[in-house]
């Protein structure tokens, strides 16, 4: 199968460097463009890149000539890791112009037309890209978004509970700094200290957790009535947002019936057979001192969410924590199994595997 | 004004580290027996003690030879800084033998007749003791506990709020990991992680809060009518613990009125004449992202508590963040001024200050 | 190809938990006895064992039961993470009673006849073995042991330089938390410090170097002739030790020559067909600020060692910075790549995987 | 004694922070001017400067408004902690203007009539000041540096053994992150992490360390005649620079006379009368794992440097570890007992303090 080509905007950066990691032997992409700032246009990325992940960049993409941000792109999918401001039109511009644009900026993320896809939470919501066609008057482009990275571990642990009627959330997260990008948080915050505030995330956790959680009716988005207080904190730790979430739930099941939930829980066809999807999206830890944000952040690739410590509360009825890969399955790593979801389902005009092939296609990298 | 003599049980520890610094030139009260394990019996306390704190052990203390836990004890005043198991019989033998004993030990914190003190926020609780001598058929003994060091800023920030009718807590604290002791948690579980679970922890917020808030009636504690939801986490913090609060008001005040309180709260004498005491328990910070532990935990020599980021919680109301030096005000230093409110409410025997020397004593440690 | 069962002495302990780790899927070995201490003894290893890695222990190992020390050992192949004083007689009666023994210990290392192996820098001294078991009557059974974690990223970087006169080092370590095993260091010491002193380290940097860039004569060790001044710290990281290295080569090479001979070098074969060889032992780095132990620990599936910033030293002419994964290929990595040394040798009776098998075998770790 | 008015260049940043909270109830100075960037320009302190260190700032420079760099100076003594670029002119014409400027950038440091002082090191190179004013034309006005701050434990513990001649240096250092300012450092980089490299600082150990070391021969230094081999490295640690010292002694002394030596050195008099001298400037440790920068850095109030693990080299004969406070003694600390020093040599002519005045002036800084 020949692969798809896909450029990265804002490929020198933190996010960037995750999306161009993670499709290192992708089976369906390729990247063949990397497009950056001004700054770092003309240069090769590896001259272009402080690269901050493990080892060095691909030696394949080293070698890539960086792009500036308004030069024409090629590739019919792209995935944008820019930052808000330079987010906002240039995204809508591409997708204007015909490419199917997976977003990790939070700039365009609440527009009412685009979806914030979690493909096991509301895989359905792929829909609004027809919405958005048809509105917009684009015919092959598209906008999708994936959520901040911190609601992710939330929503993806409540999703198997929410028959069970969902009415209260009381969040406190201890958020990793590689959320803030980099050079994000200097170090002098951040040995021996904990920051007690996240610009902007507290807002997020409400707003998009009630859209992601919604249900599509064909036209929009009816948001989840849900009544959410959230606290962000920042800890010391390189990767994975864990969340301490306390959850009101209508119904009141047995704790035993929530932890069935969660261990047997699976999305339906097609989304298990992405090559970027784990087998099981949840694992609930049995250890009491369970998840840990460095023990646990890796646990399907990195695209599996951890829980632990279900137990009564007191005020909400029950507690327990959640944890996600803040850049792997909170960023970069879901704008990827994203635009899987939109291939199967034909969004992407370019690029239709046959059945066979994705429903056969093992999980690309090792575990 | 003659020093009162005391001595210091399980002093080669972490906690009982923290009592020989702290009283290092106190004005009232001098370090005259150190007591061990039946290991460090025998050697000098230098010998015996692998000091963590900074620095090294005062010299007068560093030659003092380390007693047994069962040698007799000579010293009026008892701090104690025992393991739990050791400190069930012999905090109360040595009350039972005529010792005012202080204790930061959790073993007889929930007895009927202990008070939990904490100066500022339930100080007449210290008439227990004479229930307690009654009881007991004491005479100038006694056995004072202080709080876990987690309950502590919640209380001491709630205190000036209980006249709005105080009904529901939702508490996530990030802890220290001086609060696990020496050498307490491993290095391999506190880098690049955090643990999201304290053992006991939990439990004690809800039952040691309900009985710190709770009402003196001359005869026992009538304990305060409250709901609390509680999850303790562990984080790289070398010392202060952070708490996340939500709390419900019944009156529900205005914010501002909050914040006066806060700002304008001090406890009634002759309790801010005592040598430890900070002249104002509680500090507001204006700045979005404080308190933090690094650097709010030595905040009035590490006996206030700092507040910040009150704001209005969708579910129970306020919520804010805490913060207390834990094995400060939150230990050792809490156990000190409860002896010196001891002293000066003329429950030590061998001391009684005169209020004349008392209330002009300026606090002894310099800013 | 029939897989050779293997024993895990120390199995619970931290570097037990990696040999389990890195033998998950390896081509030709499988764990089937995991021994530990009498109290673990009779429980599963899931319940014996803490597991400080990420993740969980592999489903397969997690059901074994742990036997004790002195229980019969059944595999041919045997691996040993015990404790100093565990080892001395236990590794000696296991081969004495036939069982290949690759241990990780430092008891043993120093003897005369127990090759102090790395198979890239001294694949030769394995034929120690002959005398190992000439001497002591053992015909089936041997002792093989790998040097300390510290020493591994100095010989490594050393070996393709020998031919230039290797005469005095200079050592200056900087080692990670994982050395000193689990609970080892406590939080309490490692976080915003460092320790300037690893107990007994700066001796075996010394002797294990000399030991092992030493020659075989045929008969033993004739050790290398050299002065080394070592001084070992630890910081806190969890993996990845880095050594600052001040080397005299007597013929004096132009730093070209050096970083010529760091990137062709190859050990001679059939080592780099080894199952868990690395395609190459040594990276050079170009940027002027790695090896780091976070980004560079992993090269080479941990089998690698990265160095950099070679430049001319005025005191001794050369210095650069090494850094190897100390719990992978400077413990039980390398124990391993012995065994399949030994295997591929025919020093292992029980298993003698054919030259078309090895000589063909993929690395069997994803990259 | 009426307080001399002081300015602070740079004010707002982390060095400038330093120097007003070292200067806080300072007996001789006060701050009352404190200058920004144009950014920060017309602004109270207390909004320009993100206090990063304890607390806050003190209430009365807090409310001090921020002048811009080149707005008139009225002080008559000025400590400047701006970026190198800045420094460069600005510093110079202070000083032709008549103010005393005592400085903590790097930008002049190295001009030949510009000493590197440190009171205790080279006391005697003020002297050069009034080559200085001769040679430029100065009256009042003078300008000072003090030394980078890695060099500082080095030329400090060495000097009592210069009598030894000293020959060779090797020195690897771990430096702490607030050596480079603020933001300074990512945390993405310094968590879990060391980084190899520090930028220019190994260039500086061996050009500053012959001159603070060398001889004012009335006219200029005498650099002194050096072998230095520097490696310089970050490591995760808030404060306290580390630096293990092999170091050359033409005479060979025996250890324990070098021990003496430190345990008894003391500089000439009047130094160890000034206000921020600490009574002894070298403590020697007798741990084996001392000394550690969060445990030794506030020495003498950040004004000592401790020294441990004195050993034989077996390449240059003696080996050690030294650590000093790098933004007290090794910054901002440094100038301030430079500019005393100054005060009582007659170098500040607005400021003159009797002898009866300062050499019975307690340390102003409670220990």
């Amino acid at each position: 199968m020949r692969k798809l080509d896909v450029a990265i905007l804002g490929a020198t950066g933190a996010v960037g460097q995750r999306f161009i990691q993670l499709l290192e032997n992708h089976p369906w992409f390729r990247v063949s463009e990397v497009i950056g700032s001004h700054r770092s246009a003309g240069k090769t990325y590896a001259e272009a890149a402080h690269w901050i992940l493990n080892d060095s960049p691909p030696a394949n993409i080293a070698a890539l000539t960086v792009k500036a941000l308004d030069d024409p792109v090629r590739s019919p999918l792209v995935f944008s890791a820019l930052p808000k401001e330079a987010a906002i039109t240039r995204e809508l511009d591409l997708a204007a112009a015909g490419h199917v644009v997976c977003t990790n900026a939070s700039a365009n993320r609440m527009l009412p037309d685009v979806p914030l896809l979690l493909p096991e939470v509301n895989g359905k919501h792929i829909g609004l890209v027809d919405i958005q066609r048809r509105k917009r008057g684009w015919t092959s482009g598209a906008l999708i978004a994936n959520s901040n990275c911190t609601v992710m571990p939330v929503v993806m642990s409540l999703k198997p509970l929410l028959k069970y009627g969902l009415r209260r959330l009381h969040l406190v997260s201890e958020q990793a700094i590689s959320g803030a990008g980099y050079p994000g948080l200097s170090s002098m915050d951040m040995i021996d200290n904990i920051i007690p505030y996240v610009p902007g995330d507290e807002q997020k956790m409400a707003k998009e957790s009630r859209k992601m959680l919604g249900y599509f009716n064909g036209e929009d988005i009816d948001t989840l009535d849900l009544v959410v207080s959230a606290t962000c904190t920042r800890v010391p730790v390189i990767d994975g947002h864990l969340v301490n979430i306390s959850a009101e739930l209508e119904e009141g099941p047995a704790l035993n019936s929530i932890l069935d939930d969660w261990r047997t829980w699976q999305a339906p066809d097609p989304i298990p057979s992405l090559p970027s999807a784990p087998a099981f999206p949840l694992q609930y830890l049995e250890q009491i001192d369970r998840p840990q944000p460095r023990r646990d952040r890796e646990a399907g690739r990195g695209m599996m969410t951890s829980i632990g410590r279900l137990r009564a509360c007191p005020i909400l009825g029950y507690k327990y924590a959640a944890l996600s890969h803040n850049t792997v399955r909170g960023a970069a790593g879901c704008s990827i199994m994203n635009a899987e979801l939109l291939a199967v389902s034909g969004y992407i005009e370019a690029f239709q595997p046959a059945e066979s092939a994705y429903a056969t296609v093992a999980n690309f990298r090792a575990p």
